[in-house]
């Protein structure tokens, strides 16, 4: 399962890092890391930091976005102090292995982001996450190096994915909600264009005004996120939605006549 | 936090599985005993069965429907054998005391819902509950008794709440999701009260036939409640389902001068 997990590391600065994450998702077991729009380039040092990890470095998946490097995960995990303006559900390292180890079992590519070493993810980099994760640290010595935070992540994944796949949350086979569900999980891509499909269509008719959006699409991020919808979901929602286009393109239509 | 917790039995045939239901719960600490369209009455095998147990029977709530009793409730689990027509969120007797810890920690109501003798819930009662708890027995003799089936979840739920509060998930005073939330989680009937609107406005945009509803409503009532909303979600949501009637009602004007 530890496979169908992938590192994602955001905007990284100090190659070192790179080659430290590297170390330490071998000794775990993970190999797939991503970087996105890396400042760091993978130099002698990273080659150094990573002991005999370079063959991870050597299969490194580079993205400029984000979004690319998750597009096709159903379960996107991002590490962060607290939520910001809008709480968003929050695990523990533990949690979050439960929760990834359930999300691989029922076929799920899963994503644990991690961001800059000098100020984390931004909100809207967190906002694209079903859920955060909180390393628990003593809260007068909070700062944890990046790499640090990846090994204890990985730890935890090899934990409940390969020592003690027994507990109850992690073998469960039939997936994220502990029964055998019909359709596969939407995939961010999926979920991220219902999304955006749901904003245009509240613009049309006239409930979202996109020069004051206020937090209306984040909350409605956040709420579909948490639901974790399967492709079904997905495809009744864009149903809806287009039901609902056609019905304003039908009143402005009328508009039209009006004016 | 137990008191925030009542034990729901649905058309209960049997009056002493309500005094064995009554005794198992003030074993474990809990007091509130709901009957839904109660067959059998309170009589003297009742008071009998229950021991000393008969003040819960004294406060027993009687409710004609099992709306009515959940109504206030922020979760609502139901026992199920396994979930049938469509997969239902599905936890184990100490993952649903965990997450009842949760939520009364944050504040809710917490209904535990078990079925007739004869037959349990039907679907109809199962999709209004959050979530299904499954006790596992063995395969061979799988038929639990109701008032030993109310003694397991009720012992479940005393060892979240009382004894091993401590427990990660259980002592979270943070509440459902792990953090501090902004707003309270909607009640059944709040989140009741949205999915009647949605079906209302989708009929009304032509998307759902009343005719021939299928499964809609069941898997958009199974989205929501997998997701929790709180208060502010469900009132964006009433304020969209009312931006798109008025969308409806206009472009229904337009067809009418058409005719």
């Amino acid at each position: 399962m530890l496979n169908q997990v992938r590192i994602v590391m955001v905007n990284t600065t100090h190659s070192g890092n790179i080659g430290a994450a590297a170390r330490a998702m071998k000794n775990m077991g993970l190999s797939r890391l991503y970087l996105v729009d890396p400042i760091a380039k993978i130099d002698e040092e990273a080659v150094q930091r990573s002991s005999r990890a370079d063959d991870i470095l050597e299969s490194v998946v580079i993205c400029e976005t984000l979004e690319e490097a998750i597009a096709d995960c159903g379960l996107v995990v991002g590490t962060s102090a607290r939520s910001r303006s809008i709480p968003w559900p929050l695990m523990s390292p533990r949690q979050c292995a439960d929760r990834s180890a359930q999300a691989a079992a029922a076929g799920n590519e899963v994503a644990v982001v991690f961001g800059r070493e000098s100020r984390g993810l931004t909100n809207e980099e967190l906002h694209l996450c079903h859920a955060h994760v909180h390393i628990p640290t003593d809260e007068n010595f909070s700062s944890l190096n990046v790499a640090q935070a990846i090994q204890v992540l990985c730890y935890e994944l090899r934990m409940a994915m390969v020592v003690e796949p027994e507990g109850e949350a992690s073998t469960s086979e039939e997936g994220r909600w502990g029964v055998d569900w019909d359709y596969p999980m939407a995939t961010h891509e999926q979920l991220n264009g219902m999304l955006q499909h749901m904003e245009k269509t509240l613009v049309e008719i006239g409930f979202l005004d996109p020069n004051t959006p206020k937090q209306l699409m984040s909350r409605m991020r956040r709420l579909f996120q948490r639901a974790a919808p399967d492709r079904m979901e997905i495809n009744i929602l864009r149903g809806m939605l287009v039901a609902i286009e056609r019905t304003a393109s039908r009143a402005n239509a009328e508009k039209g006549e009006e004016d």
